[in-house]
């Protein structure tokens, strides 16, 4: 069924990493006819044009919301509500709307409060991949290879949308599941908004020291692999934490805890419990890897 | 000078991945004679043989000592103490003495105690390279190459075994600096201590969440390698954390401080404040990651 997907015009909003590596595999699939960008700088717009990630660009997307098969939202998370309340402004009961937010609950709220009750073509969905480098020259059309894509169905889904936005996603290269957005949104603050942070956290804690200088200096490869998520995108990652303070807050605190009894066994020289929590790490680690590998 | 270092008889104590590794970067490089593995497991110690890692073993080093040039403990930071008190009841004389561990205060502290005081042959060292396999079978030749490896001379250290003991890295491939042993083990608290220590803890707070196999299931790549140095050996990152335990409790401490920080900025929807903080760590990882580079 995926190589029946057809798409006349796809509308990207918010053309970056991610939403230029969606249209990038999408052309490359040549399941797309044209595919309109949209955002507020003109300048990566036409950067966007030349490197072929986009055929044509606008600065106002509204006025492309009725003529698009598929509106693709793929900005940070906290100007989507901006966004999703603009499109219901225009007529957009012929377009199906998709997201790439890492974060789905606000969405689809926003989606709830804005667009039309009896609407039956909004799909959220988070393509979880990413890389430390944004913007459209990091785009590339297989980031998204083999990476999973969960789609978030809700009120404003019908069946045939979720099936044709799974296509989308399915042309992208991912693997393409559902699971309802409150659900999501929990597993990935433990799953991924955590270690962002923890990362963040590391960095800025470095970068803060007396003797900061020298440990950067000091510091070894696993260092630089450990701590690359910290070159992530900082807008995007300020916008995820915020919307889904609650689930994040609780997982960091969950963490904290945890780092507090490694410090208290370091204190006390409880050596065989310190290396059962190592242990246990290792071990899941060892597991799970080599099941992901697979 | 460093093509003048000749090696006649090389004791290496504990032949897992890092004397190994030091064992095979030295018979590249052509300076030893002989070399001879000693330690607990005649499993592994014939392993190391058939590898080519060492010429012969001996499960009591002891009775090498007064015929070796050199020889290099490379066991867990905890048992060095009792290696150095038994080294002290030999005639270790003619030997140069030098280690491998990650932390350098304690095992000065050991030869101060155990070996005579007119001695002047022990130069501590700490190789800073590493990965999260473990054992000889993932020694190899070029671990070191490249890599800063740090002496930090003591009372014990005389202008010719200092001289010698950092060709003996040089001869691995490293890049060789001095730097004084409490210097030393502060610096590497913050930068290669706290960092295992979060990613231990991650992965353990992970695998004892009560969703922790959903989790796991949506991991993305980026988790993986924020992860991999929480795939290290417990016993060598136990033995290290005790060994250092109050810089490492004060940098864990510190670091929860900042992530406490973190969680309050989310929670009270400080978002400017919070990109800050991402901003520093974006920025600072960048500038050191790109002078790491050259």
């Amino acid at each position: 069924m995926a190589s029946a997907l057809q798409i006349d015009r796809l509308l990207v909003i918010g053309v970056g990493l991610i939403g230029g590596s969606v249209a990038l595999a999408l052309k490359a699939a040549g399941v797309v006819r044209e595919i309109v960008g949209a955002g507020r700088s003109v300048e990566n717009l036409e950067k966007a044009v030349q490197l072929g990630v986009v055929d044509r660009f606008t600065q106002n997307f509204a006025e492309e919301v009725s003529t698009s098969t598929v509106i693709l939202i793929s900005t940070p998370v906290l100007s989507t509500d901006a966004i999703i309340r603009k499109i219901a402004d225009e007529d957009y009961h012929n377009a199906l709307i998709t997201d790439a937010g890492s974060v789905k609950g606000g969405i689809v709220e926003s989606a709830e409060r804005y667009l039309s009750a009896d609407y039956r073509g909004f799909v959220a969905a988070h393509p979880i991949a990413g890389r430390e480098h944004s913007g459209v020259t990091a785009a590339s059309a297989d980031l998204y290879q083999g990476k999973r894509t969960i789609v978030t169905p809700s009120r404003q889904s019908g069946p045939r949308a979720i099936e044709f936005v799974k296509q989308f996603w399915c042309a992208t290269g991912a693997r393409v599941s559902e699971m309802d957005a409150a659900t999501h949104d929990e597993l990935v603050s433990a799953s991924s908004h955590l270690p962002h942070l923890v990362a963040f956290g590391l960095v800025n804690y470095i970068a803060n020291h007396a003797r900061g200088k020298e440990c950067f200096d000091l510091a070894a490869a696993g260092f630089y692999d450990f701590t690359r998520i910290a070159s992530s995108d900082p807008t995007m990652w300020r916008d995820i934490s915020l919307a889904n303070a609650a689930a994040v807050t609780r997982e960091l605190r969950g963490y904290i805890a945890n780092l507090e009894s490694i410090a208290e066994k370091i204190s006390n020289g409880e050596g065989d419990s310190l290396k059962e929590v190592m242990d246990i790490a290792k071990v899941s680690r060892d597991f799970y890897l080599d099941r992901w590998m697979k």
